[in-house]
């Protein structure tokens, strides 16, 4: 008999079936024991009213594997509307240690760093199980809306030989002998593969040797990295972004209903145009001075609020950021060149986003390195590519984890991570 | 005028149209100068009469990135069947530095490792860009056959705490003062996340430190990771590995199509049920002794003969391998302990991917460790999740560019490879 999951029961009404998961949790009543079983799509009610099988039952221990072959019986009182009944269980392995919190209650109960610890545990728990079901779909989306528009996925080191981009918060490696560092972004190979593809994405990890310890920082996260090439300027960056963000929001919706049910949320609408503030504007909207050479979380939140007021958005883009903020390879605004064509997008206040248009010339690269005294030679290799054609560029750059975190009001973005890497923690 | 691709040209015939791209090649002949223009679709033939057009383009070096105002005209000689005439070439930078090999021709002629160190440019010669465009074809396919069998997607830690699984060949690196590993594989990961979703797939980048140079081995290369519970065996896992494959190269040729027409190439095709031979009877047709703990190369390539010659399929399923020569964590066939519920699946008489049903008892798994004199202490973290309820499961794993350099028939993985990672080589 093929096994079938418990939310198919409802189809098999008045059949013996076989199911199979975890015992999620038994109850012992008098004349009665409740065994709900959990499985890869919910829960599934056993009645166990034979004294020998409540016997055994009473051996199961909570998250014991089991096989429950039994009849599906359409019961209103059921949680789900149907229960299996004169079941016949069959445990597939020894009796579970039971973890050290109870995974059937309707919450996590241990406080996060007894989850961290226990992850392979916790995990299983609902809640957090959803944040990782509504991270998938929202990766499912990303890339079928990129896919849709011609992008070609790529698969770029993550060993270099330079600790380039920012010099700092590098992870340094032996490589057969040789010094080497973590990579910090797919910067510049996304940009390379532009010259190839010309509109490219790569799924993958970073790393950042983030010395802080924070709600907001993984020492390793997944970054979801857009690059295209031939765009006029960070307008049409800003247009793919937002097509994406509603790719990935219309699949969180479709794939991950059920995840988004559990933890009690709705996707946000992403508008047909994001609005957008120039930085000059938003420092006057938030009320902060005109020489503020960056937006503080303060400013970021009276933005996010200004934006749902004015425009019933929840996100927002805010340009032009100073040149002096943004890294090297940014493009300046042609017309305002202390200005930047990088955009951060926020979401209810918060930055999600970073991106922009890129330098593309040569020789723009070589004085943008020398204007900040930075050497040429750590980015020799990279550079070479621009004496070679390279076309104007842009892209961005999504925290996997963040983005999940801000979508379900996570308190620590180590909840919606089901193996975080930090400061403190290199286990599990 | 919104830029159209080099395959959009036949439907614009008469058109006034823009193009934009590098300049690929110029023929610059007595009384008509020819441009060819690419772009991520492909070529566009330019025809230049006009003297002062032909001057300036006398100037734009190969690679040089150009936009292209004309008009389409339908012309039979042509390769495409249309060309652009009457042309305003606009640079888009200045004048490229030609790469040190010619793009333009039918095969990248410069060696290997010129291609390597120049990898930026050699990726634009369309050999070089139709193996990454059959990659990214690969891994969707992959991606999709798994959604659509209720498997999640996950992504893991790529830095561990102890150098697990095999001991050798790991990187090591400073975790904030604290001694770590570049992760060889997701294996311990994917297996404790069968007990959250059942099934699990991950697409990422595991680390070797190969101290040998061949053809074969990257120390970086992308791994597709399979793991699924409450299989009966091994065979639950290779049905799903089959249909895995077929998904994969179904989306190649979907896909892909015209880089496998660019190498000349065809996907072969999976059979419904790809053939299967046990250990003990491969031995008997590669023709070796029957104490043999292994398959020699030699040995698998007269089985992939075999399979060719006695079913007609490139692919072939190996059972059965020797415990011995399986991890510790491989589940022994229980009627025949000495050897594994372990498969390969040779490609053409080459081993593409390996997998099994793996043990899912903590006593087991303390078990096989003794048997091997290996400590427990090096794996507890990943060992405890057994003793909080495991299903029977198994998994497989596929190297990415192992798979695409088999389908192409690449002499060197580095081929297939954007930016090849090896003893020798950390740059580009």
């Amino acid at each position: 008999m093929k096994r079938i999951l418990s939310s198919q029961l409802t189809a098999h009404v008045g059949a013996t079936v076989r199911v199979a998961g975890w015992v999620h949790r038994r109850r012992l009543l008098k004349s009665v024991a409740f065994l709900i079983v959990r499985d890869a799509a919910g829960l599934a009610q056993v009645v166990v009213t034979d004294p020998a099988a409540r016997a055994a039952l009473e051996q199961l221990t909570e998250e014991t594997v089991v096989e429950v072959t039994a009849m599906v019986v359409a019961t209103a009182t059921a949680p789900a509307g149907v229960e299996l009944t004169d079941p016949t269980v069959r445990p597939l392995g020894p009796p579970a240690v039971p973890p050290p919190f109870d995974l059937y209650r309707p919450a996590l109960t241990a406080t996060l760093p007894t989850q961290l610890d226990n992850a392979p545990t916790a995990l299983r728990h609902p809640t957090r199980s959803a944040a990782l079901r509504i991270s998938a779909a929202a990766v499912a989306g990303f890339r079928a809306a990129l896919d849709g528009r011609d992008f070609v996925e790529i698969h770029t080191p993550k060993v270099v030989a330079s600790s380039t981009e920012s010099g700092a918060n590098v992870f340094a490696l032996d490589w057969f002998g040789r010094p080497a560092y973590l990579a910090q972004s797919p910067q510049f190979y996304k940009q390379l593969m532009v010259g190839v593809f010309e509109r490219v994405y790569e799924v993958g990890p970073v790393f950042r040797a983030e010395p802080h310890d924070t709600v907001r920082h993984l020492a390793q996260y997944t970054s979801l990295d857009v690059e295209l090439g031939f765009v006029a300027d960070h307008r049409d960056v800003m247009a793919v972004l937002r097509d994406t963000l509603a790719g990935m929001l219309g699949a969180v919706t479709e794939r991950a209903g059920g995840a988004l049910a559990t933890l009690g949320i709705a996707a946000p609408r992403v508008p047909a145009e994001i609005p957008a503030v120039h930085f000059t504007e938003g420092l006057k909207i938030a009320g902060a001075p005109a020489d503020e050479p960056d937006l503080a979380p303060a400013h970021e939140r009276a933005l996010g609020e200004w934006a749902m007021a004015e425009h019933g958005s929840d996100f927002l883009f805010v340009t032009g950021y100073p040149m002096a903020k943004r890294p090297f390879y940014t493009h300046p605004d042609p017309a305002r060149p202390a200005y930047s064509n990088g955009f951060d997008l926020l979401f209810r206040g918060l930055e999600l986003v970073t991106g922009g248009q890129r330098l593309h010339r040569y020789d723009d690269y070589l004085a943008a390195l020398a204007a900040r005294g930075e050497p040429v030679e750590p980015y020799a290799g990279y550079l070479d590519a621009f004496r070679h054609g390279m076309p104007p560029h842009g892209g961005f750059a999504i925290g996997l984890e963040r983005f999940v975190g801000r979508l379900t009001g996570a308190a620590n973005i180590r909840e919606v991570t089901a193996f975080p890497r930090d400061l403190h923690r290199l286990t599990p």
